[in-house]
């Protein structure tokens, strides 16, 4: 795909709709499980310290797939899903001077205030300001601007909402990028891939010539893999109990798999312990559930291995492990969420390496599609059929 | 106590007894929890790549206690226990060249032999050569060097059983030191020391200016706030439900307490983030109990804090983490065993700070006795009366 001009008439265009509502398209999720509807809805003008951004693509994440299916809070409705995405400033709100009306940006969930004890720490990514949570509204104001055409109010989901032409972002979770990287692939950065690469650059701090393992071979193992490579990672093994996600992932650098199902009466980690002469140096758990954070720490090395949980199991899902295993091993177990990635410092350095092309995602767009196509997307996500599924707002 | 000299005469003397069985008294631990029973038991002359060591002085640590009165496996009898010493090379086996007779030498229950991955790397302790195991033998050739006058076995433990005037030790277990250093300190660097010390110093790497929390302040959690202290941290709060401790703890650096007995209806780790503002950054468990692990992770900053787990709960112990808690949170929970310390490398490292009086040992040693009064001590570690007892063989 050639590269994205950025549409100067409609940038000059939007500064017309500044301080107003916009009418505009959105794809409404109204019950759980149900196919979104695509209908028009209103898009209230930005609030102090809010942007408001026409989306320019958007793609599909599995949180987005979790969070139509369920039905139990935090899942509420209605409710406009969509958290990776690219898009162009069409207004700001009071007190917003990062970014301007036709600055390229991308929204990413988790908030980066630059202020906050966390936000000025090298250490964290997780913002005191606006603690990541799973909520209806947008952090500041803790309110919707999105309204349907009846006057009902419509949830904001992740802090993003991107499954809608326009939509309210807190400056806080948004990152200006470059408007010359394909808008296809700097979406894509807006979650899975920077979740993955960060995973193991910046949570695992994966070293050159090291052995890890990915448990899990979806857009974020894959994208861990992209990271492990990136890192220097000399051996990567994925761990799938879908054989035809081996194939693919051989695109990503990935150089062993193992099937559980193939183990015979062997633990997946007794599998692994084995080739590796003692175990790997990462272990990632990428599929969400608890139990396999487990089998990853049970298949890191003793002395220096590290377990680094990246999947997102249920709300309630308990963590088990020996204590003598702990204490005796050397080993640690930690959590990454976005990968250890501070947003607003750490995203513009992956998209630099996108650039000098030693980051690599094309292989992670297997689908393009109209926004309006969305329920196509959510089908072919669901059924394993692709790893990163695109909408164009305006094709 | 006057700076120990080393008894030349005494050295010259050891010689004669080179290649032969020596006759010496031991504390034989005959029955679980039944008091020791001085007797003379004969110690054979060490095999290949072992040396026979004369005990200067020994300590007695937690450990020895809970195997003394441990009734099932891996507690055996009748077994010569201690692992806190330090002694005088009495002779060498054969292939034995990085210590001769008369060196003085800590045995470290811990092996490092310098050669395999895990010795060679820096990031372990745990040598694979020898496997750390709670085993009755000698590690390389899996069997015993003492025996009762009537011939019968007695056990080894954690590959030192100091609690003899003569031991076999495994070239690997020792580590050569210098004679100025008072025995009656560098004895406590073979075990307690060493491993709260290390904990703080190589498994957590406090940093300066650092909030540390130690749940326990036994000998291990007074040793990790001499480490913390080392490190430059400057809030180091103890935890314990023992008051008695807490003018103890000052003498260690310890700048705060918290009783979890008076935290009314709020859990401990609740009022630790509280009076924290959000946590802190490294919460050591020094207890033993592998629930508080989880209250050391409660207590823990998000974004970064660490839970390092250093005291030892039964075998089967399992330690229990919320999944969202650990994603979301930023935290990493890792165990210390002999406070990740190589015993080669890093000893040295911690004697001369003793030697430049930047390490200070001198609150540890509460009581001091002769070797024959080891029931004695027994009796006060039980009662929680004394930090470090310090036996000595030759006064």
């Amino acid at each position: 795909m050639a590269s994205y001009q950025p549409l100067k008439e409609k940038v000059a265009g939007e500064s017309q709709t500044r301080g107003k509502p916009i009418r505009c398209r959105a794809a409404v999720s109204r019950k759980a499980g149900e196919p979104l509807v695509m209908e028009e809805v209103m898009v209230a003008p930005p609030m102090a310290g809010e942007v408001r951004i026409r989306i320019i693509c958007t793609s599909l994440c599995h949180s987005d797939l979790t969070f139509w299916k369920l039905k139990e809070p935090p899942a509420c409705f209605p409710r406009i899903l969509g958290h990776e995405a690219v898009g162009v400033v069409e207004s700001v709100g009071e007190n917003v001077t990062e970014v301007a009306e036709g600055d390229t940006v991308l929204p990413i969930f988790i908030p980066d205030c630059g202020e906050c004890m966390d936000c000025r720490s090298e250490k964290s990514n997780l913002c005191s300001k606006f603690p990541f949570e799973i909520s209806p509204w947008l952090p500041r104001h803790k309110s919707s601007r999105f309204t349907d055409l009846k006057g009902e109010v419509l949830y904001h989901f992740l802090n993003v909402s991107s499954f809608s032409e326009y939509t309210v972002v807190d400056i806080d979770n948004i990152t200006k990028i470059s408007p010359a990287i394909p808008p296809n692939k700097a979406c894509l950065f807006s979650c899975g891939v920077s979740t993955g690469v960060g995973a193991a650059w910046r949570t695992a701090k994966v070293e050159k010539g090291s052995t890890v393992v990915i448990f899990g071979l979806g857009a974020i193992g894959l994208a861990v893999a992209e990271g492990a490579r990136l890192c220097g990672a000399s051996r990567i093994i994925g761990v799938d109990t879908n054989l035809e996600k081996f194939d693919v992932a051989k695109k990503f650098g990935v150089t062993e798999f193992v099937n559980p199902r193939n183990c015979g009466d062997k633990p997946v980690s007794q599998a692994i312990v084995e080739m590796t002469d003692g175990g790997a140096d990462y272990c990632f758990e990428c599929v969400g559930f608890a139990s396999l954070v487990q089998d990853a720490f049970a298949s890191c090395r003793k002395g220096w291995g590290k377990a680094i949980m990246v999947g997102v199991d249920k709300p309630g899902a308990m963590l088990n492990f020996s204590s003598v295993e702990m204490l005796h091993c050397g080993k640690s177990v930690m959590g990454s969420i976005y990968g250890g990635l501070k947003p607003k410092s750490h995203i513009p350095v992956l998209l630099q390496r996108l650039v000098d092309k030693e980051l690599n995602v094309d292989n992670f767009i297997t689908h393009e599609m109209k926004f309006e196509d969305i329920n196509k997307a959510f089908d072919l996500l669901a059924k394993g059929k692709s790893i990163r599924c695109v909408m164009w707002m305006d094709k």
